[in-house]
């Protein structure tokens, strides 16, 4: 065995040696993409008017149909506090709020959409949860995020982008007006919330060679520092290819192109959206899988929105968890849908089952029983005592790029060195789990790589 | 010509007797009705976005082209006493504002139309110029209505009564919302401003058989004694076939339908709307003309709105007079559209123009050389002295209906009496121009007559 080692690495080194100019053409993250998956668990607190229904939500009929009166937006106990608190508790670090949905009424005092919180008698008009929002983001020490939906409005009259229309010069009047409103709105919610962490524009932004707004000239003139995600010219991150808060292994954090996906780009949709779940560890740019799924997906339901009588869709604690392994364990960031309720409370229930998730996280990950990092193909941690291991967390130090490309670790049990994991992807970060196994030593062995391999963490369970 | 007379009112009189049973078949009209021929000069005021633009109004432009930006909208001068002691100057008793016009926009703070007062900067977004408006009216004993355009709305996307469209479930929930939107808005502003004498639904509210919104029972909730002007159900008055200030002569107070007219009502659009000039002395329906112009109407313009440079199409005072003719001296009632400009004032040159207008009003008629009234087919007055006279006024008794169907001036010349006029429609108000003649007496004979004619005025000037 040691035999073998040896050789791999010998061998491995020649390699190294022939792909030394490569390290280069390494994409690396900007430092805003590293915060990002540092973060690790985020969040998307959705919020529109139909919350306030009484009614099932129905996304195929919501967005063909307008909210009766938008004055049932009256969360008398609003709290963004405790929004925020609650995702706190399950160590969330971003959080994003739907500025707007798709009824198209927006959270906030907009001076170009009319159908914003100055139409409510909520608050006497003078509501802003944007602004509620990101001081409760900064209070509880969260980074805030914006989530902008341009491509679908049912008072205004928008599908799939497009004003709901004929051909006429009315409809095109309407479509300039239309694109007009979402730049200002995007200048409004850029400008006036400080710095923010990322901005989401849902199915894209368009750009204007699809007839849509301009919006990415506007973005970058205010947030220098942002995650943009995305239009059809810019993502930072890409959409992980489902809503099931998991990606597929290997996720790598690469992409072919500078921009993830549009309605338009069928290439990259085919075969169930593999190219988004997988990514190209060839790919030229940096541009991390996000994994999304709402809290309220158990049992066959998938609620972004909060709905009367949902409580027993609240994803358990296991789920959660395997999720957190499906995204965070693969170089992925978890982004949990949650939605506060008609009273403007996130329900006790999704509250408390994060307090639980944060908790299962720190229990689980919080004391390894052995960790190292450094450079180099190997990374041998020797225990104070045999102990019974059953993960491994592993993590590239993605400022240089994610370099390696497959990777053995191994355990000294009484037997001798035995294989417990082999993988492919690592990048921020990779969870192994194996069976459990009683070892007093592990070993982190890089089989393949494009340049050294740069460790950050590699612990055992 | 005694003999002559004598054998007419012979013959008239055994007309009568046969007709005497029609008395009771002669359409009445209703209180507010004989208010409104009572107030003679009304106006529209019209003020929306595009008045704050800075560019020329271009109605089949505007109507499908949205505003770019509705913060465009900042009177800052806006003074709405200021209108209406303009406007009482030249004697006008009713003004109707535009609560909402072809833009959509809507003057005051609607809880069901977000595009309104309190989308704006202006007045901190408190602002309610329908309000402003009614409490301006009642300062200066002028009656006031309101104008609610329901056909057109650049920001919704609403074409001729319809959510500009295709035929999807989309289009017919957006149309749903519309009507109910116009409904609520209909509501709103039949119910906060006390009591209102008219309401103007412009080109008609549609109905819920043409798609549109259901808005009559609305109104006829909470405007017990309104002018409702118009829905395929009602009309209380009747458009006078042209927007020249003027109706055709003879021009009867009564309709045969019991709604003026709609777009899909084609018989009565024919002929060059020869119906709605002229009206139907059959008719079953008491509904008379109204006669509508916009102050700045001269020269080739035609402006319902203000915009910069126009102050050389206000109409010179002669032509205001031949209005005046054309409409108060034609049994109909005058509408004179003002707007005020981006400052919030009506402008100087108008505001001085309706004072002239009022002043030359009242030099013309405040003090006939005689008058005379009651029952009867001969109304003779003797009168003090000699006079040169060239015009009559004459009034019938519209609380008894309108019963008039032919009648003669005549006037007694040092050369005996001497016909000077020959009508036909009296109604609320008739101005007889003849050429000045001296007289020592003159005589009214109604030569026909649906019933004994009840004669308010006769008066020579």
């Amino acid at each position: 065995m040691n035999c073998k080692r040896l050789m791999q690495a010998m061998f491995f080194f020649a390699s190294l040696a022939s792909i030394a100019a490569a390290e280069d053409s390494i994409p690396l993250p900007n430092p805003t993409q590293m915060l990002w998956q540092d973060a690790e668990l985020t969040a998307l607190f959705s919020y529109d008017l139909h919350v306030f229904d009484g009614e099932r939500y129905n996304q195929p009929k919501n967005r063909i149909t307008p909210i009766k009166d938008h004055n049932i937006f009256n969360p008398t106990q609003l709290d963004t506090d405790q929004w925020i608190r609650s995702f706190a508790a399950a160590g969330g670090k971003v959080a994003l709020l739907t500025a707007t949905h798709e009824t198209g009424f927006a959270l906030y005092q907009s001076d170009v959409n009319p159908y914003c919180m100055k139409a409510l008698k909520f608050q006497d008009g003078k509501g802003d949860i944007v602004r509620d929002f990101v001081v409760s983001c900064r209070k509880y020490n969260v980074k805030p995020g914006i989530y902008i939906g341009t491509r679908w409005n049912s008072f205004y009259g928008v599908h799939d982008f497009k004003v709901h229309n004929d051909s006429s010069q009315f409809a095109r009047n309407r479509q300039i007006h239309y694109n007009r409103m979402m730049e200002k709105m995007t200048e409004e919610l850029m400008s006036r919330y400080g710095e923010l962490f990322m901005v989401w524009f849902d199915g894209g932004a368009h750009g204007p060679e699809l007839g849509g707004p301009d919006i990415l000239p506007i973005v970058e003139k205010y947030q220098k520092n942002i995650i943009f995600y995305h239009n059809t010219q810019r993502a930072d991150i890409r959409w992980g290819g489902s809503e099931s808060g998991k990606v597929s292994y290997p996720c790598w954090g690469t992409f072919p192109y500078p921009f993830s996906h549009s309605t338009r780009q069928k290439e990259i949709f085919k075969n169930d959206f593999k190219l988004l779940k997988e990514g190209d560890p060839d790919g030229k740019y940096y541009m991390p899988a996000m994994s999304d799924a709402p809290l309220r997906g158990y049992k066959g339901r998938h609620e972004w929105f909060w709905e009367p009588g949902d409580e027993g869709h609240v994803q358990p604690l296991d789920n959660l968890m395997e999720m957190y392994y499906g995204s965070v364990g693969r170089n992925s960031t978890l982004i949990l849908g949650l939605t506060p309720d008609a009273t403007g409370l996130l329900p006790a229930k999704d509250s408390i089952r994060l307090k639980e998730f944060g908790e299962a996280i720190h229990k689980k990950f919080d004391h390894p029983f052995a960790s190292t990092s450094g450079k180099g193909l190997v990374h041998q941690i020797k225990m104070d005592a045999r102990k019974t291991i059953d993960h491994a967390m592993i993590m590239e130090d993605i400022s240089m790029g994610e370099r390696v490309r497959e990777f053995l670790v191994e355990g000294k049990t009484s037997k001798g060195w035995m294989l417990l994991y082999k993988g492919t992807a690592i990048g921020h970060k990779h969870i192994a789990r194996f069976n459990p196994i009683e070892v007093s030593a592990v070993r982190l062995s890089i089989t393949k790589s494009l340049a050294e391999p740069q460790v950050r963490a590699f612990s055992v369970f």
